[in-house]
């Protein structure tokens, strides 16, 4: 089978590891013809996933299509689709899931719990509002990589607001943020991850760290599985989706957003996990039965960002003494330059233990940096 | 770093699965440039790996350079080596290893227990050595994949034996076979995978499935560990090395022979073991800690072969079946071609209880076939 895959970051770069245990000739569509995937296909094409001529010229030559992202050109997907292409996950949930106002009907439309929000077409909008403040405003389109994305705390915040179709949340008070990867084949069964739990910085606000699987009552999980599953049902799609949730403080499951693709929230699958995210994509797409989705051992993830002030060649410090720790299992993209806050890499660690994975998570994160040479 | 690997077969793919982990600009030298690593490294050279000036013109583009197949051209790695090139495993143990003559005499100079041999320059020598039948005699250069190895059983199979610098050694009464990956690093530091056991058909004789970590008392074990370890140490060479061993009926452990490469032995490793074998060269090659040879659960390996009466582009029969069953994970080397014997693919199939295991890998042995199209 030909498979294309439209975007050429690490998450096709995993995607393209995993390729490699069946028989699939794969094909990438990418501006950067240095990026993390391009050396990992049979076939990289140079060009811009939004250009409906590119994408379209691109498709023409698979059988299936994928993505690693978002940002593609969901028209060219339709023609496609419409002309026998098999696209993971369906232009439609992508054309839902990348517009933040329609996605967040969606979930009403299908009564799936998210936050109380409106519809604001423009700033002066807001003001009929307050009652959802504090808030959070997104951006109906183009928001990507938090971008797009601004909170309201109060009256005084709105000149801050987007002046363009968006959404306005009202905020939630977080007790945790998990995710659950989902993936559904084409005959509509599916396979559920254990969930993952964001760990945040106490002082700095700032995502730590992940664990998985998540640390939840029963009751919870079941309601978050649930939740995970009517979404992915309801998109009507094959492929592999993460639904991000938050837990509020009245034990409340509210989705936040769904991303339609392998997800920076499952890296941790390669090595924890049985099948891992990137094959149970290939095993959907493939028309192989779906994989086991339990977890070897509890983990975390910690997210390699190019470090403040350091633009340039990247080099890593501190790789050796990260390595020598038990079960750490390294990931770097492979991205010959960095900038401060670019995703260079990521470090999974393994342990039966959490107290001693949140330790290790610490020092992996005070201890491995991207700087530039 | 640029790294080399001479041979693009199955084995190179796998260390190129692996190799995406890391900052690695890889390199393949190889004939066929339809292989299955061709599209998976950097750079793709098609090219002789026998060959002086092809394999020496390779060597001088990159940092160091790895093998998947030992028959390739010493000479230049001695060069390339001399010349700053790190070549794992070194050339000396290469040109120990691919001559079974030389493999023999080390074990014998190194007090590595193997069973007893002689040298044979030609097929009239071995009527002097009756003493040793039942033997299997060895042609001490260009054997491989099971060519250049005639069992001798008595006087009158003499006329078969190789008329050619051999090794004649006495046939040992087989209780197991055993294998032993070691790695060894630039600074001596050796980690070790628990054995694996050779699981042969009592009928055909043919080699069924594998197990590991090897069902062996707790003393042989230590002594196969043992013997593995002096095999690498002696070797004085970094890279990681893959030690078959017999265990006779009178419990001695004897070295039969040692590959100083990835091995068929150990592809289990990729998911039955924290840190792969493809993952561990890695971390030798590029000075990383070494890494957790332990075994996540018990594993089997079912080889998948290209069935009789069959040559032409392959097909997979069986393969949903398989997929099915849980933590069975199929590896297709992506081979267009198929023929009989020809190694296609392999299934490693994990379960903690031993039963299981081997109920599951008859069920992959019968079911899963590749034929032709």
């Amino acid at each position: 089978m030909k498979v294309g895959i439209l975007g050429g970051g690490q998450l096709g770069r995993m995607l393209l590891q995993a390729a490699a245990n069946y028989v699939v000739e794969t094909y990438v569509l990418e501006n950067d013809d240095q990026c993390p995937a391009a050396h990992l296909c049979h076939h990289f094409i140079k060009g811009d996933i939004r250009d409906f001529d590119t994408v379209y010229r691109f498709g023409k030559q698979v059988d299936a299509l994928t993505i690693e992202i978002e940002n593609v050109n969901v028209d060219a997907l339709e023609k496609l689709e419409a002309e026998g292409v098999k696209i993971y996950p369906s232009p439609s949930a992508i054309r839902i899931i990348k517009n933040k106002i329609l996605q967040k009907e969606f979930y009403k439309q299908h009564q799936i719990p998210t936050s109380p929000f409106c519809i604001t077409e423009n700033i002066d909008a807001l003001y009929g509002q307050l009652h959802l403040l504090p808030a959070v405003h997104k951006i109906g389109e183009g928001g990507y990589d938090g971008k797009g994305v601004q909170i309201i705390l109060s009256e005084q915040d709105i000149p801050k607001a987007f002046n363009a179709p968006s959404v306005l949340e009202k905020k939630v008070n977080i007790k945790k943020e998990i995710a659950l990867i989902v993936a559904m084949n084409n005959t509509g069964e599916t396979a559920i991850y254990p969930p993952a739990e964001m760990v945040f910085d106490p002082i700095l606000n700032l995502l730590d760290y992940q664990l998985s699987p998540a640390i939840l009552p029963e009751k919870i999980l079941w309601k978050a599985e649930a939740i995970a599953l009517t979404v992915v049902k309801k998109m009507q799609s094959p492929g592999l989706f993460a639904v991000e949730m938050f837990l509020d403080e009245q034990d409340e499951v509210l989705v936040n957003e769904t991303a339609p693709r392998v997800h920076n929230s499952g890296h941790h699958t390669i090595e924890a996990n049985y099948s891992s995210q990137y094959d149970m994509l290939w095993r959907v797409i493939l028309n192989y039965p779906l994989g086991n989705t339990g977890a070897i051992l509890p983990s975390a993830i910690v997210n390699l960002l190019g470090a403040e002030n350091h633009s340039g060649k990247a080099v890593y410090e501190g790789l050796s003494e990260i390595m020598k720790m038990e079960n750490a299992f390294v990931h770097l993209y492979g991205k010959e330059q960095t900038k401060p806050g670019r995703k260079m890499g990521h470090v999974t660690i393994m342990s039966k233990d959490y107290q001693d994975l949140k330790h290790k998570a610490n020092k992996i994160k005070h201890t491995l940096k991207v700087v530039s040479a």
